[in-house]
């Protein structure tokens, strides 16, 4: 108990951690009051860490919030951090491990004793050991999983067999079973003695002699029945599961949809294998979220657990240059219209001015449509048959759009345009009739552009994301400059 | 209890609930078995809601998940659902309410006796009903708060102080509240008194006399020791807490980062005032998290609570236009640049080939570099030191990004470039030279606007996400102009 506050002397240098008072506290007025513990609680964590002394770091580690640790220590610079992490004692990396990336808690495992290293390995929440494991090379990872006690290896091997990225590779199997034919008092019973293994005991799950899962009962069930029920007669018998394979964003989504604290996770015979809580429900959807602006904006790669300060420059050249180089040649063929409009561009070249505005602005539309329906996509349920439905709406807002933008264009023309901006004297009526009617049919069809790539890729099973801004934008930029000059050179009769 | 799965008979039309089989069912596999309660609960809210008799639906609503009746309801199209909606019992909406969009949880209240209405109000959790209540136009949120209860009518107007986007706009007053000297056994009986009433029962707060925040309880400290101990003794005096007017984004960002259950929302004294619970941190996040994505792609204006395709075309444009009209008169200084480059154009026509390149390469860099700062900001602690080290990194990604993608290009056109497009014979060289300088220089400086536009936006309290890509790129296109074409003018001596 008493995990972000500290009892009165708990650390040297500190007269008493409730009454500790800055002198400066009184000008920065009562909000800084709030603030007060976490500041102390920082000092100490500083001053332990600075100290270098292990036995101090653990006192204060161990009463301090391990979130609270890894922000002092990821504000630090990275060569100091990097000290810092090599002399975590083993006893505070098993309650920080969780709040750093994972590169950095593979990096600290790596420098205690293969001893120590197993004996942490051993005491961290099963899901999250399997996690690191999954990022070893696979030699070091047998080699860990052998040295684990034969409890946990065989508990390791059988959860290593879950992907990734599924309901199976997320979920931990440190939840609470009863059998539906105990009493409330032999259940409470049998609670009290797991209840320090457990991660969550809001939700504990029924099952049957062959392990399938039967429904659920809360502990405010328990605490407030009579001891001699029957589990049987409090439980809720919801079957609401996820199968071990399934993805485990479907397993987040649920989560979501339903307010769940803790979803069963099945295999195919509906015997319950582990469950997934919120708190990792709400990591998956950070992830998916992250992914999808990073795919968004062109950029690709493995994230990795770093923070973006601590990720190097190479790593990040390398996520983000090859979409670069790739659209960038890509963009040839925008240039090849260009050249080969020479004849349209060297007699009226007053179209120069407003070429650069038609070409954005189906990147800009074609750019919103794909944002809106991928984040439909992924919040909202689509059915396949919302295909046509999305089209359509898409249509009619790109046709909205397109001929507002064209008449208001049009309109500056005729009526703002600077006649020196115009030395071949052009009829401005013509130019308001090619760039109105361009800007109409390059918005409108960017627009559906920018609707229907993503729910092709979708139908190809492809990440939505993949084919959006930055690919949109290359492609309307093509057709913009091949819409502009045709229309040009009909309308004008070039 | 016995929220998803209906017991034996429950509706009419089904043989039993627990055993029907559907004949094709086994051909679809084992997976099917899985869904199948699934099924059976939609196909029994279908036929409810079809009959159109009240009692029948407010029968199977009870015992469906109200998630899957919403699921249902949005399924169908939009005149069959409003037509359903506005036959909702009102023991129904109290259930489904919080499954609904807000505009259609208006509507339908809208459509009740205000008898009846008061009463679903009533029987609404405290921190839905303010959001509810938010919605509407001050002459009508008066008079449904005067309508209501007397205790009910306080506890709205007290909660009706904070705005929206603020801690103490989401927080529930429903959590249970104990005193340090009660012993376990009263704490029992009191908690057993409200479990009905109070959201979340896994965390317990503990206050003094005034009010203050003690300390907290999770149920397992009550049920798990014996009933003569005082609370005291069992508590954690933690005292992690956020103050009600802080942004409702803070209370998210606290809550992921510490994995809580519950924080509890205090006053400026630390009097305990409510609780944000793990669920609603959840739906803040991906709220902020699509405002940041819509913004990013220039989407501006008030989200709405529809679904993407449930919101009508006026509204997707309202939303849309504004930027893309701005934007689009932005171009016209690209244009500008292009309509005063005619020299260098008309000179050396096959500089036109790469200038979409160039600009684009702008584009695209710029808008990762935003993309990835704007994303650490809102998932990492940036300090205000970090702003150094965020462009120091920009600077020299933008750098190996730019000089090797001009290393390509160059060497693209000194080896790969037909001589037909070159019918000026210009020397190939030369152009390598221009382009591969400007590539270089655009997407150097792309990147670091990309990076330092977000940041900047930060220090004048802007969202960082509103000078994202569609701005960066018409910032950038401009930029890469003008380098594009004075560097030509200084290489090829024009």
């Amino acid at each position: 108990m008493g995990f972000y506050n500290f009892p009165s002397g708990a650390a040297p240098g500190f007269a008493s951690g409730e009454r500790l008072v800055f002198p400066w506290a009184a000008t920065m007025g009562k909000k800084l009051k709030h603030k007060r513990r976490e500041i102390v609680a920082r000092l100490r964590i500083q001053a332990a860490f600075d100290s270098g002394l292990p036995e101090l770091i653990q006192r204060i580690a161990e009463k301090a919030h391990p979130a609270d640790v890894a922000a002092y220590l990821y504000e630090l610079d990275p060569d100091a951090r990097d000290q810092r992490l090599q002399n975590v004692p083993a006893a505070v990396l098993v309650r920080l491990a969780e709040f750093l990336p994972m590169e950095d808690t593979l990096r600290s495992l790596g420098h205690l004793e293969a001893e120590a290293r197993t004996s942490v390995l051993d005491q961290l929440p099963d899901d999250y050991l399997v996690d690191l494991l999954q990022a070893l090379p696979q030699d070091e990872r047998d080699a860990w999983v052998q040295a684990l006690p034969p409890a946990k290896r065989t508990l390791s091997n059988s959860l290593l067999q879950y992907p990734e990225s599924t309901a199976g590779g997320r979920m931990t199997t440190a939840f609470a079973k009863l059998k539906a034919d105990m009493t409330i008092r032999d259940a409470i019973e049998h609670l009290n003695s797991l209840k320090e293994r457990t991660e969550i005991l809001s939700r504990i799950f029924v099952v049957d002699e062959a392990g399938r899962i039967l429904g659920k009962v809360r502990l405010r069930d328990l605490t407030f029945n009579s001891r001699r029920n029957l589990i049987s007669e409090v439980m809720d018998s919801d079957t609401l599961s996820i199968e071990a394979h399934a993805d485990q964003e479907e397993a987040a989504q649920m989560i979501t949809k339903y307010d769940l604290l803790a979803l069963p996770v099945v295999n195919e015979d509906l015997r319950l294998l582990g469950v997934i809580t919120y708190d990792d429900a709400m990591d998956i959807l950070e992830e998916e979220i992250t992914e999808d602006m990073e795919l968004i904006s062109g950029i690709g790669g493995e994230r990795g657990d770093q923070s973006y300060l601590n990720t190097p420059v190479l790593r990040h050249f390398r996520r983000r240059f090859l979409w670069v180089l790739v659209l960038a040649f890509t963009g040839l063929f925008s240039g090849s219209v260009l050249l080969h409009s020479e004849d349209v561009i060297k007699d009226f070249y007053i179209l120069s001015l407003y070429l650069p505005m038609v070409v954005a602005a189906g990147g800009n539309t074609g750019s919103q449509a794909a944002t809106m329906v991928i984040r439909a996509m992924s919040t909202d349920e689509m059915s396949p048959g919302s295909f046509l439905r999305v089209v359509w709406k898409e249509l009619r807002i790109g046709l909205l759009m397109g001929s507002l933008l064209g008449l208001c264009v049009a309109l500056q023309i005729r009526f703002l345009l600077p006649a020196s901006a115009n030395p071949e004297a052009i009829s401005v009526l013509t130019v308001a009739k090619v760039v109105g009617v361009a800007l109409t049919m390059q918005v409108s069809s960017s627009t559906m552009t920018g609707a229907i790539l993503p729910l092709a890729a979708k139908a190809a099973r492809l990440d939505p994301a993949v084919v959006a801004s930055p690919a949109i934008t290359t492609l309307v930029d093509v057709t913009g400059m091949l819409i502009y000059f045709n229309l040009a050179r009909l309308l004008m009769a070039v």
